[in-house]
């Protein structure tokens, strides 16, 4: 035995199918299997087929002919072509439902509700040829499954194989929300690019986008009764998102089992609403930033003001009615003190209520909020608004950790549930340096730059009681997008989201060690599907599983 | 007179026109000018225009028609529509020779030979219309002029204008050497994607393309004599650059003014050449890599031994003869000793030869430096061959200081010519996370990320004497690639690419504040002519020069 096939002992004979998140149960064998010239994927015992789950059917059985993926070993296959060419051949994949004959669509499942949903899955690929199996309980569980079915397959030479076979996976996930956070505001995002987006985040069973589509840079959403305040707000006409947009955006999501969870960042974050309403705004644009802003431009809205609590709970409530999600954002993060402080007419709201601020804002924030309670949607906020404010929350309320993970205990003591979001582990934005101006030696205020190892050794329930581990539903990586646009949205984010979506799908404890080769994998195959991942080794590391560790 | 306008008055008339590298003197005015809808571009007096140059000015007259950049200012231009549309018109650009009616071809003077060229040029562009003029002594010079040209003009609805008419610019550069390195080894580069980099390069008049082509993860350079190394050292057949496509890349280079100087890196780096030639390197794929070599796979040429001295010259003069380049790189950086202490065919030639092992890396380096110096060419090497072995080399050699900017005033104390390239300033791979598996704390070894202000800052004479200040050729920003590829070629590099071509061609002291505007306008026409810049701020604040620097 040399030392390649020594190697080859040790690895290849592994479970290492390339399939990301990791499913729960995976069993493999050795026994190639080819797809057969004529494969197709059926449906069996249901009576009548979603049109989303028989798309994603459809763009399942396109990828298995357009991936052309070879296998990420030095000779990229070369060596088993014999094996490959004579292998069986798997003729069909088939979609059952454990029981009934009938089922929902794929968008209405992904839209019902968090913690609703049922995303099991399980899976037969036989040796001996014939057709493979796939059943489930519900759409989103076929969906799931499919999606795991395109990633056991390389190319070589035209011909789709696997050298594992038999294949048996059963699968479910461990958190019911695991996300991406897109921020739009900061910069702009074309349809195209949300959308490409979402189609990477469904092949890694990412279920929820984080839209945090509005802040105090521009405000591209065009929401029904406020088009004036994307009008005068949005970076340019060209540069918004129009109800239609959104309509597009949601049902795209939805039919591949993605949820958009929209923000509305507020009090703060809202400069921008002072172009078109100046009368709702305190301190709008006011100089120096620093003294009334995380960053600039400074402008928060007015929440002592009865006519300003109106507005937002009106805006809310048109902005949130165009997402069904049951899920909406009202942000609360990193009000600035000082602004409400200098600005006279909130401090005459004040006196003349007889109140404080932080009793304004609770006020404010029950007059938002009930427009979602009263929609039957579910508030989430950010921690600032259960940790730093004096605020009276829903129960229901799911608040959204981002400071520091040091900061998941205190939340979770005061009983809310929580999704994971912490800049120490998932912020896709730090370590590219400072962006503000006339700042040479500036850096990243989050450095270091956060690695997709990074967020895969997070865990989930560290510091947590059995009954408060209960309280988290789930997390994300998240893109703050001051130094991001269209030119870099791929490649800052893939394939290191996947990290988090393996996290939450798998649960915690996976091993870098053993998952770097499957996020190669991940990585190579987003590629060939037109999303630029980036190369997260040289490829004679990614082609040489194990030979670039550190201890290697 | 409102804040807005008080504001303007501040930055609008400055003569804040973003040519990208700073001129060395430019002066403007305040009248609105706009493109002829029949504006063309001409040469006069000049005998036969050579077809590079006529091709240069053609894509000139394109870039006017297609860039389509709307100002950087809040309203995008339309408050200068009047003035705009009723602006006297400009109808051509005139190429002219400041002397004599022939000029030789663009690419000849591009590769004619560093610190030789001259790329001075003056250019008037009146305010009342008419002809516009473009002077120089060459043709380099008249390209530069051409570039600097194309950055004058924003549009606005189809028109294609300045507000800051006349315009006089005289231009030449402070250093002759203005490069860009790119490692096309750990990671393959399709030959679009170097061509697009090469068009990006010459927008921002750098002049030379630092090609590490080869390294110890792979060998894609076909050398003709040598085709078995890339034959067994690309990471595939397709990944390789052919004779041919050299001399493409070689002419598309020289065309935009671009020396391409070639490395291939002795006698370390070389691990890919024992797939071929395991005769000649010394601990191949060495375990633990850690031991053996700075990063994986481990692999050293035997420098000690005279048939693998005898290889290595022949594959550099081969490999050299395909670059016109006056320049060529032998590499010379992170030689591992302990490789060659466990190498017994290395301690026996060295017994052999009674010569201790720098004793036989100065042969090799006289040996593998001659083919080159009697080819006409100029050695260049990393700065470990000065600062820590014992080799004679040329006078003439120049030296790449990369370990770290302090490090330059060794260098510069023998004697030698030097190319900034120090990975505290230039490093474009610097702070994107450790790429070494099995390792979840790591980071990357040069952190932090080395923003653009970092390399604009830099002082290029900083503790050199008079003297030894003349030895600075130029300098450089560099990509090594283990975490980059095609996905993200063009957002790792630009805009912050172009701090380095203002700093050696505008010379230092550089303020990072009035030169951001400038650098976002460079952006924004990356983009519009399809090289995937990044933001480098919100939106917000590249629209509004000043209000997101530190202290606004």
């Amino acid at each position: 035995m040399n030392f390649l096939s020594l190697f080859c002992a040790f690895l290849c004979l592994t479970p290492a199918l390339a399939i990301w998140p990791r499913p729960q149960n995976l069993t493999t064998g050795s026994t190639p299997l080819r797809l057969s010239s004529t494969f197709s994927i059926k449906f069996s015992g249901i009576k009548q087929v979603p049109s989303d789950l028989s798309d994603a059917a459809k763009r399942t059985s396109s990828f298995l002919k357009t991936d052309k993926l070879q296998s990420l070993t030095p000779d990229r296959g070369a060596s088993s072509s014999s094996a490959v060419h004579s292998a069986r051949t798997l003729s069909s994949l088939t979609l059952k439902l454990n029981s009934g004959a009938t089922v929902n669509s794929l968008s209405s499942e992904a839209t019902q509700g968090l913690g609703t949903q049922d995303e099991s899955y399980s899976l037969q690929v036989p040796a001996n040829g014939g057709s493979a199996v796939l059943s489930a309980n519900t759409a989103l569980g076929l969906f799931r499954g499919l999606t795991t079915f395109g990633q056991l397959w390389y190319d070589l030479d035209g011909t789709t194989y696997t050298l594992q076979a038999p294949i048996q996976v059963t699968d479910a996930p461990a958190y019911p929300y695991r996300g991406f956070m897109l921020d739009t505001s900061r910069n702009y995002f074309p349809v195209a690019d949300i959308k490409r987006t979402l189609d990477a985040m469904s092949w890694v069973k990412i279920n929820h986008l984080h839209w945090h589509v509005v802040d105090s840079q521009s405000f591209p959403l065009i929401v029904p009764g406020f088009e004036e305040i994307s009008q005068k707000g949005a970076y340019s006409s060209a540069q918004v998102y129009t109800p239609a947009d959104v309509k597009d955006i949601v049902s795209y999501a939805a039919a591949r089992g993605i949820d958009v969870m929209a923000e509305i960042d507020t009090p703060g974050h809202t400069a921008v609403i002072s172009q078109s309403h100046p009368e709702h705004i305190a301190c709008p644009d006011a100089t120096p930033w620093a003294q009334f802003a995380n960053e600039p431009p400074a402008g928060q809205l007015r929440f002592a003001s009865p006519a300003t609590t109106t507005f937002t709970a009106n805006l809310i409530k048109a902005a949130s009615s165009m997402f069904p999600s049951k899920l909406f954002s009202t942000g609360g993060d990193e009000l600035n003190q000082n602004c409400y402080t200098k600005d006279a007419q909130t401090q005459q709201d004040l006196a003349s209520q007889g109140k404080t601020l932080e009793q304004a804002l609770d006020t404010f924030t029950q007059a938002t909020h009930s427009v979602l309670l009263d929609a039957g949607k579910t508030p989430v906020v950010w921690e600032e608004m259960v940790l730093e404010h004096q605020v009276q929350l829903s129960n229901e309320t799911i608040v959204l950790v981002w400071i520091s993970s040091d900061d998941v205990a205190a939340v979770a003591q005061k009983g809310f549930r929580l999704i994971h979001a912490a800049s120490d582990f998932f912020y896709l934005d730090c370590g590219g340096g400072g962006w503000v101006g006339a700042n040479i030696n500036g850096n990243s205020w989050c450095d270091p730059f956060k690695t997709w190892q990074k967020a895969y050794s997070f865990n989930p329930t560290a510091n947590l009681t059995d009954d408060q581990a209960k309280l988290v539903v789930g997390g994300q990586q998240l893109l703050w997008t001051e130094q991001s646009g269209p030119s870099n949205l791929d490649p800052i984010v893939w394939p290191r989201a996947a990290a988090s979506a393996e996290l939450f799908w798998s649960g915690p404890g996976g091993d870098v060690r053993t998952a770097l080769p499957r996020l190669h994998d991940v990585a190579y195959r987003f590629v060939q599907r037109g999303v630029k991942a980036i190369s997260l080794q040289p490829q004679w590391c990614a082609l040489r599983p194990g030979a670039c560790d550190i201890d290697a």
